[in-house]
Parts: structure tokens; sequence; C-alpha cells
């Protein structure tokens, strides 16, 4: 019997995370019948390569999402607020990248390797974590299975890949201009990144977290399905191109062996244990770039607390932390036959 | 009455902390008799100037030392080693910014706005600590003197320039090669730095701990005299030139306000509060660089922890991190005529 395929369409085609869509899609086989790559009219037109074609990139548009089984939405939370249900009107399972409804409570947030099962429950949307919330969660979750975490504790290293193509190219710029010792542009971002860094620039919260943070925050929750996990989290980007790090800091209610997090890590599926402790060699974002797995190393414990646990861990911010969860959910979706469940909806 | 005047050695005169010693004790009128320059026989020749005047380096020797009144030795800890008990027989008072004797019992460690009475003790010879320590505790003491402070969850993010001057020189270059798709050169650092970052490089401790990471452990506790307090650091080298940032959660006992802690950091010493949340303006290494006051900011209400408090800061790590440091307690000495002390010992 042949393979069922499917019709696939990449919203934001053109950004950072759809061009890694697209190589992941063709990368890992996803059977596609036919692809569509959507971008806005500015974009429209181009040609992009699938598979050893080229594809012409449209214009978002109604028409374009007729007959669409599953849409890889990365262009933003506006974009996907006005056309996810237009896409699942038309009968397509939307894969969303913003952060537009990850929250809503009818929306599962899946993580694969985390809450698979909860993504069954769709009704025609799935929502893709932020990339830090993704990245720490395919660490601690292992550990929860084991022993609940009661507190998370983390400080973040955030590339310019997580605001887009265009921040990572002004990075450069930034970087070239200030070898030269001339001004460094600043368009994307409000304060030079280069040889420089700072707190994440998303819209503060009355509580004084930034929205990065409180997505750590709820998100972690929301995919643990635990509503009182405590976490706190300091967002902040530095002058890296496409890998976050990020410091982690545990508490649980009884010692948890390091030994013990690290042979359990060792195995945990889309994580890499990375320890090389008479090398000085752990998780950085030149080794994480490129890679599927978050890599997670430096596990001690906490000197602090006789029930904490320090990690360290890099990820692939474009990769792991959007594209490729965003394409494992589709695959996910296809392997169980759950696509089905929103047109039953 | 003249005032009275020192004849001062800097030792490792031509290095990043070096240089900007030379440039403090102009910049701030230490009352200086003689200034002699001493450094490796590498460097020993060179010309420097210090007001207007052009001072050759000598290299380094019993003879050197003679008929000096205070050393600031900030040529590494093995030269210190070698060298401290020299200059203290020849009568001078050494303070000392390696880690050589930070952690020894009859070594006073001072941050003159923490504990510049404990400075009256010294034996000759007095530690500058760590920089990273430093920075956290200015911003740490004056909330600490409030309510006592039981628990630290450190992450930094810190400058080349914490390697010395030709660690900022190659962070630099390994930028330029990287724009120019050439391989990055790493002479002083195991890894490339720049667009990347990676666990500080010091030596490993058994507890999976690195040593800047225990510094700030240990000399905190020592410099608060608060042997019991809990504090535990990821230390964490990023493509920065010359300042240091720390994320930083505080626990106490009770719940500590953050308006309170804000205005109480608002008229701290060596404290610049830096918090427009309007603009989502805070404390980076680019303002803080050149600064003498770290800049803290962000404090927040910790989400996870009712007596909780998360606060973000950046400081210069050469000038306030070392430099400063050190000449303050030099003119500490000399304001409390505590040089004397040595030689009653």
């Amino acid at each position: 019997m042949p393979e069922e395929t499917y019709t696939v369409a990449i919203l934001g085609a053109t950004g950072a995370v759809g061009t890694e869509l697209l190589e992941l899609l063709q990368e890992r086989r996803f059977p596609i019948k036919s692809l569509k790559l959507l971008a806005s009219a500015r974009s429209a037109g181009k040609h992009l390569s699938f598979r050893g074609q080229p594809v012409t990139v449209e214009a978002l548009s109604q028409s374009a999402l007729e007959d669409v089984d599953i849409v890889l939405a990365s262009a933003g939370a506006s974009v996907s607020r006005e056309w996810a249900e237009v896409a699942i009107a038309a009968g397509a399972v939307v894969i969303d990248n913003s952060s537009a409804f990850r929250m809503d409570s009818d929306v599962p947030l899946i993580v694969p390797e985390v809450n698979p099962e909860v993504a069954a429950n769709h009704r025609g949307l799935i929502a893709n974590p932020n990339c830090t919330t993704i990245l720490m969660s395919l660490a601690l979750w292992p550990l929860h299975q084991v022993q609940p975490i009661r507190r998370v504790v983390v400080a973040t290293y955030q590339s310019a890949s997580g605001a887009g193509a265009r921040a990572m190219a002004e990075v450069k710029e930034q970087a070239a201009a200030m070898l030269a010792d001339q001004p460094p542009p600043t368009e994307i971002f409000p304060y030079p990144l280069a040889f420089n860094l700072f707190p994440h620039n998303s819209p503060l919260t009355e509580q004084g977290y930034c929205q990065e943070e409180m997505k750590m925050v709820n998100e972690t929750r929301k995919i643990f399905n635990q509503p009182d996990l405590r976490v706190t989290a300091t967002c902040i980007r530095v002058p890296v191109l496409r890998a976050h790090s990020e410091a982690v800091n545990l508490e649980f209610d009884t010692p948890f062996e390091p030994e013990r997090a690290r042979s359990i890590l060792a195995q945990a599926p889309g994580v890499k244990l990375l320890e090389d402790w008479q090398a000085n060699y752990f998780p950085m974002p030149f080794e994480a770039s490129g890679q599927d797995d978050v890599l997670v190393g430096r596990i001690r414990q906490d000197l602090s607390h006789p029930c904490g646990l320090e990690l360290w861990l890099s990820g692939d911010q474009i990769r792991k932390g959007a594209a490729l969860n965003a394409v494992q959910i589709a695959e996910l979706l296809v392997a169980k036959r759950w696509l089905a469940t929103a047109v039953a909806a």
C-alpha cells in the first residue's frame, strides 16, 4: 500500500524558521504530496528549492489555503490570529509557531518528547511552544518523571535568531561596524547586541517580568500539566547567532543525585549529554547549532540547597526550538492518524 | 601642612588591569611621591605615561621593591605568591588582585563599600576579591544589612577582559575572522568566544563547580562574614569586551518588597540604579563599561518564591571589578592611616 501523502503549507516561508521548516521537511522525508510556500506579498514570486525543484512563494490568501492538510505557521502572532481560523475552516490542521494561541485552554501545547498524547485532542490547531521553553522542557521532563521538580530558577542566554533572520544579519553588521570603529546599526534591536547583551526586549508585564520570561513560566506549567510548578526566569539576549543556552537551577523535595540525573538524561529523547570534565568541554552554542538534540551538561549538586541540582544546556533555537518541534508535531499527527480529529470536530 | 605622599608600585603594569590602575591613580589624584611600573622582563623598557610624564617599565626584582609604600599587584597568582613576601619584607603594603591569598584567614578580603573596617587588621597584605564577587557584593550588601540574605542563585555573563588584554583582542580577531568566513583563532580561550559562549574555563573542582564559581561562593561568605550564607553560581563567558553581568536570585526569610530594595539601592555606595521600565532599558555592558558604579536594575518579586527577589546587574570588570576596588583600598589605608599597621606588625 502506498504511503499516504499530504499537502503542506509553510506560512512565513522566507523567514529564519520558515527556511528551516523547508529543509526539515526535505531532510526528514515528510510524506508530501504538494508543498505550498506562503509569505507576505513582499516575498511573493521568490523561488525556493524543495527536493531539487524550484517552488514559487505565493502571497498568503484564502484561496492559497484551500485543500491544505497541514499548515506550519511561522509568520508571527498577528498573522496567525488573522489566518489560523481561515485555514482550519478550509480543513487544515494548523501547527502554529507563534504565541497567539499557546495559552488557550482548548489548544494543545506540544513538545512531542513530553506530552504527545495531548495532541490527540486538537480542534484543528496545535501550538508550538516558545523556543526557551521547548529546550528546557526536554532536559527537565525526564527528571520530573522520576522525582517531581518543585522549583525552577533559570537564566537564559538567547541568540539573535529568536528575533528572526534580519536580527541575525544585524548582529553581524553591528560587529563589522564596531570592529571598524563605526557606530553599530540598530534597526531590529533597541540596543547594539554585538559585544553587548541586554534583558529580552519583549514587553514587560506588571510584575516586572517580560513576556519572554512569562512564556517560560506559563508554558512549562501547561506542557508539564502542573499548574503549581514554581518557575522564575531571567531572559537575556546575547550576541550569539542561532543557539540558546540556559543556566537552570532545580529544586526537588528530596536530593537528586547528579549521577542519577546524568544516567537518565543520557537516555532521554531529544537530549544529548555533553560533559567532558577533564577538558572543561560542555554545551555551547557552536556545538548546538544545527543539531536536533538539546545539549545538556555540567550537572552538579547545588551547594546552596540539599535538594538542588544545577544544569546547563544549549539548543538550536531555530531547529528544536522552533522548526523541528513543529515538524515533529506534524509527524506525530500523521503517525497516530490524528489529522482526522480536526475533520471530525 | 602638605599632604603626605607615597611611593606606589604597580606590578603587572602593562596588563589590562595594570593599565587601568595607572589611569585611576592619575584620575583620582592619589597622593603619589613616586610611581614604579613593574612587569615581566619582556615588557621592561616600555614607556607608559603618568601625569603627562613618561615612566619606564622596569623588570620586577627585589631591588625594584625597595622603598615602596604600596604595591598594587595584578600580575597573576603565581607572581603574587613569589613576590608578595619580598615586598612586605621590604616594608610595603601589598594590595593583591590575584586569587593567591584571598581565602587565607589572616588576609583581609576587602570591598571598601562593604567591610572597610576589616582592612585595619592587615599584616602587610590585603586581597582584592574576584571581579564577579565584588560586583555582586555591592548590590547585595545593602539589602543584607536590612534583611539577611539566606540564599543566592547567580548566573554570570562574563566578558573577555576577565582573561586579560590579549583575550579582549582575541575576541575581536575571532569576530573579524568569522565575518570573513575564516576559522577563528583560539590562543587564549579554549574555544571561540565571538558569537559563542561557554562555561568559565577555570579548573573544575571535585564538586563540579569551576574555581570561578567557588570564588563567588567562598569570597562572598568571607566578605560578608557569614560563613553559612548559601550561594550557588554558574559562571559563563560571553562575547562581551569588558563588563560583566549577573542574573541574581535572592532568598530571604520574609518577603522583601521590590520597591524597598529599589529605594535602598538608589542610595547605596558604588551602586547606580538603572531601571526605565517604559523603555525596557536596564543595565547592560555597553552602559557599564568605563563606569565606577555597578548598574543594578530589573528588581522583581520572584514569582516562584514568596521571599524571593530577582535582580540584574552589569559592572565594569576591569574598573570596579578589579583596578578601582584596589585603588579604593589604597585610598582607605591612606585616609585611615592604616598603612602603618604593616610597619608595626
